[in-house]
């Protein structure tokens, strides 16, 4: 899908009529900051690209600023509002929750905020999880822990039920943050609140340790898990200088995109191969990466590579697709499999070599966040409720252009994001690394 | 000035003919990336803005996209380069001497490359400052060092004894690294090369640990020193907390601009009072700082207050004006005078208090630079390469709406970037501390 | 005092009678490890001097292991125990806190734990501050964050005042962490309890920053102070490199021992001078600190110079003593001396400089503790915990020979501990600045 | 073997006739400090074991104190030293070289100081590597980098091509930094110097990341080596409670020795379960570990295992053994037998839960010393070369009961270092795990 034919409008549950309690005199240095529904954020910053709308004659798309209105459609002295975490941990999650809770309570003046446990499970009564009250108290000390102090858990649940439990709740707005099967969920929910004629208000949060959801830019905890992910390689590159032929292999998450394995790989500028999800590779024959990484250990003495745990998931075809509890393809294991074809193929050609193989898996993603992604969760947190309180829904807070933007949640499930194959990103890496296109003249890949 | 009526025309010193040596076939996956001088990035983003050009019939303004060009000026096995660090430290600086030598020696092919010693002072003769010769040995070990291998000093030198210098050398691309003054003095180095007909390119990368360069919307070094400055703030609200009527008082850098007191203190959330140079307060008065300190301490329990080194200067007024050897202003410690004033004030009002000051001064920019910031550094090096090879001159490599761009020298030079008192930062720093405007209601500053 | 001069009896409550709770049959894969009371470790390790104790017919003196003890001398179902934390932060505080209550709590089943709030204030009815209840549940989290949940206060209060507190409460015992003012305060609650012939336990456990509280080997919180003065020291080394003449001047805690400047300084040995308040040193003279670094900076082209707040004192001494609420003597700045002495020295030489100041303050002791302190802390807290349940009393854990050991309260307030001139450290740093006496032959401080 | 029938003596190349140099007068202030060769430190610090030992009528016995000599053996001018690093990798590697670099050159005026690449390879002509010189410069910046700058190797070599290759480049005193194996060597290659009646000095210094040399209270690194393993911890526990019935399970390094384990799980104190080599445990049965996890998940609903590599070997004894390259005895990965264990386990009783297993593997030796070990490597360092230049050899430089003492190398190697299961590591780890024996009352394993 091409970005003029997105749809960018955003849904709202009615006319917002009742004054901001932000608009209330407070004697501010700077005075009063709002934002109209009109303040738009261009899609487009190419020039070649706007020029070319406007000779097709298309208006060039824009979202919807993020921020304070000076209408708000929700009473805030008898709002409730609910707010989950769902699917795999992040770093941030925390910070965001931190800062719903703040900027309601004390600028809205909302005091009943919930806080849903264990991800959706939390809205379904057989799984038991009582809920929590969610207080400046309570949240006032959470910065500094990894994870989520509401907890998460992966899977579906019966939408009808979650819709149920809202409304025994009298919730008004539920801030939903997760991945992209929770803004699935998040859209659905949204459906069948307007079904049911009611009122309240899905506002998502896009999480994803992978930074792959589609028109978000930056996703928060993504600059966090980069610098734990820099470690490993820093570590795997002090490995691999010491042992005579030595090799550092690192496995990092992203299993569709590879945003964090190219860029922790620029992070060091150490790192000699990268292989990600998007860009095909051959392990074997005469430019496969396994000639490849002999020739760089015997010219330079040592390599280090650093693998995106979904690259080359096209050498398990034969086996069966296996799916874990949120339905996501269970991904084989392309870091143990070129753990075990680089010793195979070292040990046939009889070169002696050091592998030191390493998986920081969770450690990436449970830390607490880093201050700039503090600081970007700030602001997601404060736009979310100023967007919930403004009466929109089924939208996710993005930020796109270095703005921070409303996008309609069913845009941003259509596709991932993906590295470009033909962007800077990757052609910064390919300079960095110096790695040649891994792919053999006739590819049997490519036939 | 407004955007519109910036000229963003790039000098080039003559025509590009030689083919990249990154055209060269090298079997790379992703295609080969290279950036036309047609690819341009709008300066302007917001939908009404671009809208009321139109009306006024007024091109929109765009920056020229940095990149690798296919065709470039230099021949590189003849071309000398030379790079240069100046004014104060900030991260990063061997991130990006790193990233230009690897750039220019492994995928270009320029062998000889110059570091300059301490700033502007290595090009003068009297410094008696050798110089030293970069190759990726030289800098493949130094980014786990803070500071610049090359060193740097503070104020001017003669330009036509720096071209002279140059042309000593035979220097085909000058590299400087540097504030404001360093793109001044830049500037009329480009100017004085033109005049004496001389083809040398100079390429500027901005540095400013106070992120207050104009038209650069983020500068290498300042995430790291809001990851620092943060640390200290945690701290100072750990003794604020701690006793009685504890009050944590930070000063940060903050010449002009408060982008880092206002950006560190969201990232802990924890911070009541945040003063910049660019919003005015009264220290005394009803409404004035020390009253609505007193106020949230008896109330609270504590206080953590944040000053930019340069806010408040106007309570300085009456002292004489003294100047360092860059020719800047000495600023005159507002930390140190808040101290002073906020003891008097509990002690005259008989309130038992305890304040606890902290300067972090240097620490903040004198680190290396974290992931993020590596990252970053890591592009600008590589882009100021690419422009510097194709021939351009008198630009600085900066970012803007998320795209590393060419902005003329001059341009960057005209003002600084200063925090916007009606902007979403400042109102989102407002938010979270709940300060006042603390000016009293007919201020004697503003009459 | 020499070592075979110190009583090392430990105070007892009353006979140890109740098997204790440890002993239950838990299933303990390694036995159950309980300590006696005639298990002592040697205050003497040197062989030499145990040899001399011999020639000379005295006992080897020995302190009490430290340790879980058969039989304890308070009911843990009828237990009430209170914990306090005195004068400045230190890292470590909330690991203590959390270890003391998480050991009384799981393992002794005492279920009544009052945090007493803001130092010995918290005992003192008119200050108006209220006690907390510390459960496992509000301990848990504690780790993460630096200062004390607790909070703390400087000065004294009145002993009979703290005992009326601790009999309304009815405490059995009372943990307090603080300095020597605090162990002395504590030393005098104990002799009061024993005068009312009350049943109070109290137990201390040594806090400084300096590392400085006699007959103990190592204090928490030290090495994580030296962590985070090493970071000060980078940042100054690279400022110091990066300038044409720089220096880099530290001033660290350190109010009578120069422990953290001196360890601090090995940590990194990029220092060239290191001055502490053990080792006097002429600033003027042809030996003194300023022609000595003048020959180091105009040789070497920079240097870093660490001072210990307490160094130079004599310097002052014309000066009016005064003194903090703690009655402390306040310390004059020797850092804001020597810093205008260093710039006024150059600029009467009119050699340039870069002179780069750092104070690194409250941040080297607000900051939570690193792992080693972390894993220390979980000792001392259980200690602390068993010698409070058997009954002991006016007793310090201590750390000695790397054993946890029990000191008797008044032993370790008789002085402090120094840095030995004559000793290992001290010899190390010299080696490691290679920095001269700094005297002068005959210096005006000796005659 | 026990502590009294350890022989302490320190053999020596022949008499140290020449003055130190570091005698000379340098105006130190604290004097000089100096260590006689009967300066020793009692092996036993337990008065009680002291006390049999004289009962016994043993003498106590006791190391020679580390440190500087006033007469040397070697001459300075004519020495050339030789550094060597082998084994795994190990935080510290670069501090100690750094350390006895700057303490041979600056102190002792030894200029000749070579670096051996690669670990006992280098020794060898076949393997080709060449050496390093080692000067002040080349390891001034060395401190920030993890890993060796010499790199290491694992395997023996010829013990009479490495003397030969001493004898060939005219080594006067090697360094030896490794492990057990290592060690082995080394005194291997000071019998074979003695045999050949040169006049080479072999010290070594004992390396293991597992803290398990014998005689070595404390190795380099560990303390790293805690704060790294700490981080995993923290990041398992979120995983772990953010869901439900959430396991954190980490595998740590320690293949015969559980101190890392023990030690990182004090450090949090959030760790359920913690399976050393030292403790046997059951998996199965009434009293197993997964019927205990199992009852830890449902009750408190999450839990956090540590398990070292070498915990549980026993459980692989149906499977052949393997060796590596070293020699050692290929572990069997006890952390995915237990994950598998753990996964069935709770599928079979149909409990729904979510495992995350992290083992940070390499990342744990492979970064840089702590401030902590940088100061203990800067001691070690110079102590080895006071050691080395007294004509001292066959010794190592190890720490007991906090003082540097020279321990003949062949006791060292003679058994390793465990966790004493009835000791106070272990009960500590017992009372902040609160886990039971985890064996069953029959427990076929000790039948």
């Amino acid at each position: 899908m091409r970005f003029e034919d997105i749809d960018t409008t955003i849904q709202t549950l009615g006319e917002a009529k009742i004054p901001s309690p932000l608009l209330q005199p407070t004697e501010r240095g700077g005075g009063t900051y709002f934002v109209d529904d009109d303040e738009r954020i261009l899609l487009h910053v190419n020039q070649k690209e706007v020029a070319e709308l406007k000779k097709r004659d298309l208006p060039a798309p824009a979202f919807e600023s993020a921020g304070p209105r000076r209408k708000i459609y929700f009473d805030p002295s008898k709002l409730r509002c609910a707010l989950v975490t769902c699917g795999g941990l992040c770093p941030g999650l925390n910070d965001i929750i931190r800062s719903v809770v703040l900027e309601l309570h004390h600028r809205y003046g909302v005091k009943h905020i919930c806080g849903i446990r264990h991800g959706l499970q939390g809205f379904i009564p057989k799984y038991g999880h009582s809920t929590v009250d969610l207080t400046p108290e309570s949240v006032v000390s959470i910065l500094d822990k990894g994870g989520s102090i509401l907890g998460s858990s992966r899977g579906d649940q019966d939408i009808e039920e979650i819709v149920d439990s809202l409304e025994r709740m009298h919730i008004g707005i539920l801030f939903m943050i997760g991945g992209d099967g929770t803004l699935a969920a998040a859209s659905k929910i949204a459906d069948a609140i307007t079904t049911r004629g009611l009122k309240i208000s899905v506002i998502g949060i896009p999480k994803t340790i992978d930074n792959d959801v589609y028109l978000v830019a930056r996703s928060f905890g993504f600059d966090t898990a980069v610098d734990i992910a820099t470690q490993a390689i820093s570590g795997a590159h002090n490995e691999a200088e010491a042992y005579p032929n030595g090799i550092g292999l690192i496995k990092l998450m992203g299993r569709e995109s590879g945003f964090l394995a190219a860029t922790a790989a620029l992070a060091r500028q150490d790192v000699n191969f990268v292989l990600i999800p998007e860009v095909s590779f051959d392990i074997d024959g005469p430019n496969g990466f396994l000639d490849n990484l002999e020739e760089r250990v015997t010219q330079r003495g040592h390599a280090v590579v650093v693998v995106a745990e979904g690259a080359g998931q096209e050498f398990f075809l034969d086996r069966q697709t296996q799916h874990d509890a949120s339905g996501n393809v269970k991904l084989y294991d392309i870091g143990l499999l070129l753990k075990d074809r680089i010793l195979s193929h070292f040990q046939e050609r009889g070169i002696p070599m050091s592998l030191k193989y390493i998986d920081p898996s969770y450690i990436i993603r449970s830390l607490p966040a880093n201050s700039n992604d503090r600081v970007f969760c700030s602001f997601l947190g404060r736009d979310a409720v100023h967007a919930g309180m403004s009466g929109k829904t089924k939208l996710v807070v993005s930020h796109w252009n270095n703005h921070f933007v409303h996008v309609p949640m069913d845009q941003v499930i259509t596709q991932r994001k993906k590295v470009d194959p033909a962007g800077k990103l990757w052609a910064t890496v390919l300079e960095a690394t110096g790695q040649s296109s891994l792919k053999n003249p006739t590819s049997p890949n490519e036939e």
